[in-house]
């Protein structure tokens, strides 16, 4: 997959995910479009690994992956709209605008949260038909997004904690790695692929997820608040544990090098079909948003 | 089912079910002692629901049946410690001790509930099976308690709204019964039940639920606080939209009575492995905690 090939990938897949979510929240009650207002600007890196995993792997039903691929999105800006909150992060800037405790207020924004997760399952699990992939899809998201995922490295995140590797690696392992792996596992899933590839492909994608962690951390020191639509020098300023503060920042820039040479030779070894994911490395090893 | 038959099914369904609980929570991280915090000590009305519809419907599988209805008093854990917090009705008592966030603290409350969230539907796809009714309990599950459900009633309980009876039923609906009514519901599902079966079911177990928050209405203004295990008067102190205040106690009590006597109509008209539903109503209506 050549340059040009891979951005126009990129930004096809991301509009077929924002026309379909815009689709999941059209209708019902006002609550929608509080939860929308936050689901609204993301760069849906979540829901476009899904779908390549899906596509990589032999799967050609957009309507199959898609509700899978965008109920990813809405566990993502629900974990997000959480961590903005006061008695987390306190941040107010998210995703180019005001964060949703900002824009409503703090009880509407926890409770959208709420909302999205929920809505997550609601299309993990729509369509009419029974698919075991779904119920698979539902157990390795749940597990990946719950107190031994995600939650689990928000906790250790607010906690005052050593400026320790060991400690570093469990947060970007369960924040951030373990999330990110599993959007590409269930592409895989959803597509029928071997245990093997499956299992590969998340291997794979741990070393993925880990240097999307790593250059967050790095651009929250170098980078530009109107690019990442979010405030840089938090982590700094309320010395949470980071790659920069444990390593300096060009020792996590050798480790991000590092990681993303990983993912690529994982992804390399599971044949041609998987070239958009090294590509994908090379994007978020460079990245600057 | 005599009356002390009723009780003592009750108190061993409840024994069961926080024998699981227990289990499901031994083990882990630091992070899943704080959510049993919260999760230990409830009146385990859901799981005994799903149980019993379960059994009623010809279930004989405590094995398959146990993990749903756990998984159903974690996400009603969830929404308790969410509705407890400051941004919310900020109630420091709950289930008779302190609640998460005065026990904890904010950040750790918001994380708890959202990790019981997650974990629930890690126990609702558990197991080595992939039997299409767990897909359907998830997705009805996923429906009641999410954005035309749980958090759609919760959106309208911190709105200022008119005292409307068409309000007030809207957020009793959502809020409380629509959970309620589905504990039953998968209950049958997972029994194999027919569709004619578990429709019944839910819309009597809709009656139920509407009789239970009325009667948790009527409580709010008569109840003991010791026997509640939480802080009574809350909801006239903060001109919540509640059954008393729309039809005054005595209003209010007769409608609850009415909705006992419906959904009781209702599950007679399932045969006589229904009774206990019945009992369950009369329980309901006559609660003091």
């Amino acid at each position: 997959m050549q340059k040009f090939a891979f951005d126009e990938y990129l930004a096809c897949q991301k509009n077929l995910v924002d026309a379909d979510l815009k689709k999941f929240f059209s209708q019902k009650n006002a609550l929608f479009d509080i939860m929308y207002y936050s689901v609204d600007g993301g760069k849906r890196i979540r829901p476009i690994l899904a779908i390549a995993g899906y596509e990589a792997c032999g799967g050609s039903d957009t309507g199959a992956i898609m509700p899978i691929a965008c109920g990813l999105e809405l566990i993502h800006t629900y974990s997000l709209i959480h961590d903005d909150l006061p008695a987390m992060d306190n941040d107010d800037f998210r995703r180019g605008k005001a964060s949703a405790h900002r824009k409503f207020n703090e009880a509407t924004a926890i409770l959208s949260g709420d909302a999205l997760f929920a809505y997550a399952f609601e299309l993990f699990s729509s369509g009419n038909d029974y698919a075991p992939e779904k119920l698979e899809v539902i157990r390795v998201v749940s597990e990946a997004v719950g107190p031994q995922g995600v939650v689990h490295g928000q906790m250790l995140d607010i906690c005052d904690m050593e400026q320790q590797p060991k400690v570093l690696r469990s947060i970007h392992l369960n924040k951030t790695a373990k999330f990110l792996a599993v959007a590409i596992k269930v592409g895989a899933i959803m597509a029928g692929a071997s245990r093997t590839v499956i299992e590969k492909l998340h291997g794979a994608g741990i070393c993925l997820g880990m240097l999307f962690q790593y250059t967050d951390d790095i651009l929250d020191v170098v980078g530009d608040k109107n690019a990442l639509g979010k405030t840089p020098g938090k982590d700094e300023a309320s010395g949470k544990l980071t790659a920069p503060a444990v390593y300096g920042l060009e020792g996590a820039r050798f480790r991000a090098q590092r990681y993303a040479d990983r993912a690529k030779v994982q992804f390399r070894e599971l044949g041609n079909e998987f070239e958009f994911f090294c590509q994908m490395t090379d994007f978020v090893l460079n990245r600057s948003f």
